[in-house]
């Protein structure tokens, strides 16, 4: 099978994709340390037409030369902002109407496989995401807050997943619902 | 809600996962270039009982101290081989009835969403994956190898994933039909 070539993929320009109607989904940043992870959230935000990135606390923003070299340009296409403090960036998503998840392993936690956003229901307007620090996780105080957590079942000897790894497996989920039931109607 | 404690978690050890029955899914690195998304693969693959990684080409093995900062560990876990070419690799598994698809945008690929692998055939034996260099992606000659390409659906203006984070979805999404059928049994 013969590879695309960059020209037989179609990609869009940052313009195009400034217009594009986005999926109502919002990464909300706790104090990610690696501008790895930060910029490789970017270059996944990108691909999949995420409203926005919250960047709190210790998280780096752009411009920056390090998240470039993972987010190759997606920090220009993404609309971003920060929020010195994680919590506040909650209560303004929440204010808006948004639905907002920790993902975490807590007592009682929904199941990524169980999570069925609803996009024609009246409220929630959205959906928003909360990554947790890399060491740490996602504060408890802002767990507390959210309106309830996302758990990836795992198998393994760590029960633990990279940050980038594990947004990137919550937007593909969210994506999948989002754009199947686009061509579905 | 409250976050679970790492005891809570039911963290399995690394004597339990060696002896723990595996996805029959073997991941191979065509010459990948970052320690850190080597490390990030071998976390992932821990996480949902990969089978095992062929590391290729110019793709550093463990022990390695770069590798272990993300892996975290689950490099000891996680059986893997080194093949100085790829093209051997990608033989070696044919050659036990695995079918081996590059993960490549190429004309006629399969998207991931239609993929569904079947574990009660009496052929194929078990799947492999194929992930490309971070610049170059999958060679040519090693897709032309391949049983197939498949393809993540993408809809930014960069149209490439980090390869960790594209590793990662194409793993989850075995993984659901893996344990999922398994507790439908």
């Amino acid at each position: 099978m013969k590879k695309l070539t960059m020209l037989e993929m179609e990609r869009i320009s940052t313009e195009e994709f400034k217009a594009s109607t986005k999926m109502p989904l919002v990464i909300v940043l706790d104090n990610i340390r690696s501008l790895n992870n930060i910029g490789s959230v970017f270059r996944t935000s990108d691909a999949f037409r995420v409203e926005a990135i919250y960047l709190c606390g210790i998280s780096a923003t752009p411009p920056s030369l390090e998240i470039h070299k993972t987010a190759l340009g997606a920090e220009d296409s993404v609309d971003w902002q920060y929020f010195a403090d994680t919590h506040e960036a909650v209560r303004t998503l929440q204010q808006r109407d948004y639905q907002v998840m920790a993902i975490e392993q807590c007592q009682g936690s929904t199941m990524l496989t169980d999570w069925k956003p609803d996009f024609h229901a009246a409220s929630p307007k959205g959906y928003a995401i909360v990554m947790g620090n890399e060491v740490k996780g996602v504060q408890q105080s802002v767990v507390d807050q959210c309106d309830g957590c996302l758990e990836i079942p795992q198998y393994g000897t760590k029960h633990s997943l990279n940050v980038a790894v594990t947004t990137g497996l919550v937007i593909w989920e969210f994506a999948k619902e989002y754009f199947e039931g686009e061509s579905r109607e």
